[in-house]
């Protein structure tokens, strides 16, 4: 598109890079802060640049934080010897709203899927072993989403584990398979994690 | 929802703010700038701060540019006798990509909708009225999308600018009714400014 403006083209550059934006969303988004007060664009901007620069992950489970050590981790009402591994933040958010789980967590930052070039070293996976072995963790519930690269990460996470003899169970499949974890509905969520299954019974099936 | 860092949540309200964004969408999009580098927040941050403080607005037409006058207006080649009204800069875009006009525009910034709280004195109609007798005008063209708002307007501006003596026309209803001016396919558009018909015709169908 011919834009009259360079400034205007290149913040609907800008934009268009945000995932599921595209340029014409973009010019949208653009036009529509020019139609509002500026102070509008710098608390936008300001409040983007502040969670950039000023955010913490939390030192013990890698959740979002704004403190060294997040609310979660720094409760001691939360059952330290079980661990809840879930993909990112959102899902944390999620489990916590159905109010069954009463653990701790701990944040890979992602999924193993050699399509968009995340590979185990890119997860954290070390501070996941280190944890095990050190904060007296009894059992630890996969709860990824059910997708193809979720089943391979539970694997993976599996042979990482199951050599420090603690005990390994995968939520539930209530989770419609292909469907993203975040999406599920928290009566189907609260209940996949109850009816948790030890690891070695989903192998076999 | 409950987020871990005041941060985060200060972040996707702000995002939330825009058009067509929830908070769900919000929160991916934060997420998805704390796995970027931070030079890409900076770059995006920089080009919005730039966009909203920096851009002129064409001292002729209103259209957006870098410069007081706009490429449009600046170019000698343009016919000045010939004036398109248009309702913003995504229109102008739509427009010039027929390459089936050779005028110059006027930008209105809106259109009259009383749902919105949009009235006369939010569009630049003086700034209209002004041009048609100062700078040699023949025709204008209304070109608005085919919108019962769109039409209230070109009534106002018909009523504002007939008795100055000037042919005004209305580009074809090649535009399907209550549709966007902006998502018409080049050829269509391109038509509609061919075949425009004079206003009163339009009045007494």
């Amino acid at each position: 598109m011919d834009y009259s403006s360079k400034l205007l083209a290149r913040a609907v550059d800008e934009i268009a890079q945000l995932p599921g934006i595209g340029k014409r969303s973009a010019l949208r988004l653009a036009l529509h802060l020019l139609k509002q007060p500026q102070a509008q664009t710098q608390h936008l901007t300001e409040a983007l640049m502040a969670l950039r620069s000023e955010i913490n992950f939390c030192a013990k489970c890698h959740n979002l934080s704004d403190q060294p050590l997040c609310e979660i981790c720094a409760n001691p009402k939360r059952d330290a010897t079980i661990l809840c591994v879930v993909e990112d933040i959102r899902d944390v958010m999620a489990i916590e709203s159905t109010s069954q789980f009463k653990g701790l967590y701990h944040v890979l930052g992602g999924i193993i899927s050699p399509m968009e070039g995340v590979g185990p070293n890119d997860l954290t996976l070390d501070a996941l072993v280190q944890r095990v072995k050190e904060e007296g963790v009894n059992e630890i519930i996969f709860a990824l989403s059910a997708t193809v690269e979720a089943d391979t990460t539970n694997f993976y996470m599996y042979k990482l584990l199951g050599p420090l003899g603690v005990k390994i169970s995968v939520i539930a499949r209530g989770i419609p398979v292909g469907d993203e974890l975040e999406y599920t509905d928290a009566l189907t969520l609260g209940r996949s994690i109850q009816s948790r299954l030890p690891y070695e019974e989903v192998l076999r099936e």
